[in-house]
């Protein structure tokens, strides 16, 4: 936790209303949550549909300014993605009145990402649930067009994926390649997270029910994401080297923790 | 696969620009994919804010008008969610205009679900990928009020966490449990689904790249979600019983099965 524990400010649009108890602002619980999705969901508006558009991105928090900013610290989000796709060009032609002359255009976007840690199973349909991480960022969304930041913002999503696996590829990446990626700045306005966990529970009535305490299994069924064992290319020469392995393992071992925590009702993010 | 293989017609909203090669159009395997997933995202616009807004929400595809449907057919999207949260209030408050009057109103909203399946690692930052599964449907929210039909969409969600869970619990839901319960039904409008699965690939110049070929390992990281060994709460006196053990077994199996098929290049949806 860092020393200042930022959140951020509660407004109407990112004031979480039900289940409030749940409600996390702290910027470094929120980040964390961001950060350990492998997946995204960036939601826009385009002028040519009534529905908000959703895409599933890879992204990261940071800061290009100060890459040494911790995630407690208000950051940026990076996200990755081809640059003809239809979110970087709406981007890039973004209409949307919240930009100024003479500066980039900026789109306003939705990023939710979510952990599922457990299914709640009590006696009664109405008060099962899932023991859950989720979070929900709102911003503006810019093209970093920058050739320095755009190299930051690969390397800080590529060790997203895998650890130290930037400086194990084939580096510096071509002209060509750091043209065709796209990468979009999101500046955060606000968000919010919900950490639910815990065990069954079930009101005093159902509680009275012997024959439905007798006849019905209560409890958590833990979920994590796993990491198997890895397999390699055809033209793979190398055993699987120790900033693989041991991610996998960390990976494995935190995620179950967090599993069986949130079943006793520890509340974390990882 | 159904007999008629329906598919989703492309237009604009929904035709995949980017690896349109990966793109899924029939109806079996969209639903598929949602109704896998534990969590969907669902984005709608509000009056009050430029960001769309992202909430995780359980949902499942049904027909209450024909139950016996399969998830070739075209079917309905019925989320859960508590009465009073804000999709369920601006869905009931909806002014969209898309609404004749006297008719109930109804809201665009986009639901997004996706699955990674395994990391994938090349030479080159730039061709690293995932394998996975995702899908886009567009539609449109009305609020269900029918009883009969809440009761429909209850029992479809509650069996869709875990097979044939409902009628383990205590039934009937009271009253009150059905009134403060909120269902959504989303009439689909359009949609979409990209799977992508196979080994590592990099380009002619980096595989004669010797040095890099000899120094990088490139291969599958397998990724899937697993049921862990189920926890009872305090007050749960039974045996784990066949139905959710078999569901976790199954779960495991198929899941990873699916991750190692992927790296392998098989494309499916569970």
């Amino acid at each position: 936790m860092g020393v200042r524990n930022l959140e951020y400010p509660k407004e109407a649009t990112n004031t979480v209303k039900r289940y409030n108890a749940h409600a996390v602002y702290a910027l470094e619980t929120i980040h964390r949550i961001v950060n350990s999705s492998q997946i995204l969901h960036v939601s826009f508006n385009t002028t040519s549909q009534p529905f908000p558009v959703t895409l599933p991105m890879i992204g990261q928090m940071g800061s290009f300014d100060r890459p040494s900013a911790d995630l407690g610290d208000p950051l940026e989000l990076y996200l990755h993605g081809y640059v003809s796709s239809r979110l970087m060009n709406t981007c890039q032609n973004s209409n949307s009145g919240d930009s100024n002359p003479g500066e980039p255009s900026r789109m306003p976007v939705c990023i939710a990402a979510s952990h599922v840690d457990g299914l709640v199973l009590t006696l009664t349909s109405y008060s099962h649930n899932y023991n859950y991480r989720s979070t929900v960022l709102f911003g503006y969304a810019t093209h970093v067009k920058d050739e320095e930041e755009k190299l930051y913002a690969m390397e800080l999503i590529t060790n997203s994926v895998v650890p130290d696996r930037w400086r194990h590829t084939r580096l510096p990446p071509t002209k060509a390649e750091i043209q065709s990626t796209g990468i979009l700045k999101v500046r955060i306005a606000s968000g919010s997270a919900k950490i639910s966990a815990g065990q069954a529970s079930d009101d005093k009535t159902d509680m009275a029910n012997e024959t439905m305490l007798d006849s019905t299994w209560t409890g958590v069924l833990p979920l994590y994401q796993t990491m198997g064992t890895p397999v390699p290319s055809s033209y793979n020469r190398m055993d699987v080297p120790g900033y693989i392995s041991e991610f996998a393992n960390d990976f494995n071992a935190d995620n179950t923790e967090l599993s069986l925590g949130a079943a006793k009702g520890e509340r974390r993010a990882l």
